[in-house]
Order: C-alpha cells, then sequence, then structure tokens
C-alpha cells in the first residue's frame, strides 16, 4: 500500500462511514499515530504525508467512537481488511502463519508487542459473541498461536490476550482477532 | 470460608508469601477492596471484618507486586486457590459449570460483569505459556465458554476476555483463568 493509494481513496471516500472505519485507530493496518509514523509505514517522502497523516490523528482519537461506528456493519457479514491482508494484497508484518491462521503487527501498538492473530477463514466469527460450538478447534489453535507468537517474540514470560466482542468492548474490525501484548508491565484493570 | 478461617489462615501466615498471595488483589476470591466488601462477602457483622479488610487493602494495593510475589510459585506446579475452588472446598458465585470448565465471578471486580473461566483439569496449564498442541481442544473450549457467559449475564453484544500470562501480565493465580469484563465501557489500551 502507497500513500497515493491512501490518498485515492482517502480523497474519493473522505466523509463516509467506511472512510471513519477505514482510518479507525482499531484498523490494525491504517492507523498511524504521527507524521513520522506515517512516512515509515509508507516509505514515501515526509512532506507528502504530512496533511494526511495529522488529519487522519485528529480523525481518530475518540476510539470509542471509531467502534461504536463500525459496529453499524457488524453483522453484515461484509469484507474486511483482514481479508485483503489474508490475501496479501494488502501488506502486513507477519510474525507467524500456518494454514489456519495469521499473525501480524498492529500499526498502532500498545506496547512494544502487539500482534493480532486472526483465523484466515471468519467462518461467521465476525465477532467471539457469534461463536458456536463447532468453532472451538479453530478458537483452540488461535490460543494457541498466541502463545506461538509469545515465543517467537521473546515474552512467553509474560504477555496478555485481549479479546475484543463488540462496540463497548472497542472492536472495529469485524473478523474474531486476539491482540496478543507485551514487553512491558500490563497494567490492571485491562481497560 | 467464614472471617473466623480467614483470621486463622490470616494470623498464622500474616507474612509469609502464601499470605501474601492469598490476599492479592489477584486472588479471585479473597480480596475485598471495602469494609462493606469485606462484610458483605463474608456475611459477618461489620465490626468482625473492619480491621482485617482494612489491613487487606493496604497489603493489596499493589497489584504488580502481588503478581511478581506469586512468580515465585508459577513453575511449582503446586496446587492453588482454583483447586479449592473446583472442588467446592470454598464456596464461589458460580455463572456457569460443565464437565470440563468452572465460571465464577471475580470478588474484586474490574466492570459490572467480571467472570472468571477455568479448566477444572489445570494439566500442565499454569499460564497460557505453558499451552502445548494437545491443550488446543480445553482451550477452544474456555473460549466457547467465555462466549455463553456472556450469554447469560446479558452481555454478548459487549464483552472483553483477558488471559494474563505471567508477572508482567499481571498473572498472580498459576491455573490458566479467562477474565470475561463487560456492562461497561471498555477502554483502549487494555492495561
Amino acid at each position: 500500500m502507497t500513500c497515493q493509494y491512501m490518498a485515492t481513496i482517502g480523497s474519493s471516500l473522505l466523509r463516509s462511514s467506511i472512510t471513519i472505519r477505514a482510518l479507525s485507530p482499531f484498523n490494525p493496518l491504517i492507523r498511524p499515530t504521527s507524521i513520522r509514523q506515517f512516512q515509515s509505514t509508507f516509505q514515501l517522502p515526509l512532506h507528502q504525508c504530512a496533511r494526511r497523516a495529522m488529519s487522519r490523528v485528529r480523525a481518530t482519537h475518540d476510539e470509542e467512537a471509531a467502534a461504536r461506528a463500525s459496529a453499524t456493519e457488524a453483522d453484515s457479514g461484509a469484507p474486511t481488511i483482514f481479508d485483503k491482508i489474508i490475501s496479501k494484497e494488502i501488506p502486513s508484518n507477519i510474525v507467524y502463519e500456518d494454514e489456519k491462521v495469521l499473525a501480524f503487527r498492529d500499526i498502532n501498538p500498545q506496547a512494544p508487542v502487539h500482534v493480532l492473530v486472526i483465523p484466515k477463514l471468519r467462518d461467521g466469527l465476525t465477532e467471539l459473541g457469534k461463536a458456536e460450538p463447532r468453532h472451538e478447534d479453530i478458537l483452540g489453535h488461535l490460543l494457541y498461536a498466541s502463545k506461538i507468537v509469545a515465543e517467537k517474540e521473546g515474552i512467553v514470560d509474560g504477555f496478555r490476550v485481549v479479546i475484543n466482542s463488540g462496540a463497548s468492548a472497542c472492536q472495529s474490525v469485524y473478523h474474531l482477532h486476539l491482540h496478543v501484548l507485551g514487553g512491558r508491565q500490563m497494567k490492571w484493570p485491562p481497560g
């Protein structure tokens, strides 16, 4: 993904709900928190990204609101940005992958290590609250994969796994995903 | 469990590491945060519990330290308080139970709904970081049980599941447990 690509979709959809969701701080791919991070992410000269990056910062400061905005699509079954990450149409920083799951870094990390683990096949698991008994196999594999991720990242001695289900839990992408966080002392309560 | 029972174990072990862990704010059974809560929990006259309850508040304010203290027993494989909850030797407020898992309310809730979901058989799962492929079945069932708990508690439209693995994630009982939280707007970052 390039800044130009971002500018194209951004200008055409600037005030649409789709854009709000795409720019959400919970969108694990495109939510830079500063100009430098934006520039680093999209690897373009700083001046090309500065204005857009700053507007994103302003647009995405209310994370709870962003989650609420995306909740309108929770039950639509519509594709999410994760589909494009799984297909590699959109690049991501992959930490672990097998035939069932993909783990990649959150672009707006909340800890030195912050990785998302998702099922490659959503299969109705827009959120954990939609889980059925038939999903137990993939749910177990996702948790085990989280442990593998922690090992690979050198944090297996201390890490937190978080699953947000629904808007009031701050979920904004309706494709089940596990947050694996570590590399610092985690606090209590957990948000 | 009664206040008298608590006083007995408290007086004999007041400065031991066992007591520190037992009084930890992460101990889901015996960590009241106020005199009233203590009195309500153990259903005894207020004056019998006041002094002890206040000392517990002071003793348990540093939750990170409590988790570090209990980490010394992380790899011991020693029984935990959860064994007595599972055996019903220590009563708990059970929300859901089946042949594999038990779900009961955290006595120091961090949200209007705060339930712990644990495997009845620990089977080496002192923490998620110890998970092996053979654990995938129970891990999947624990996550599915979390969804059942959310349904039973009326929060299936919005809940967060948190797993702390290791001291830096604030784990203090070394028997895998999932926190299911909801009933309020959850915040970000998750601790």
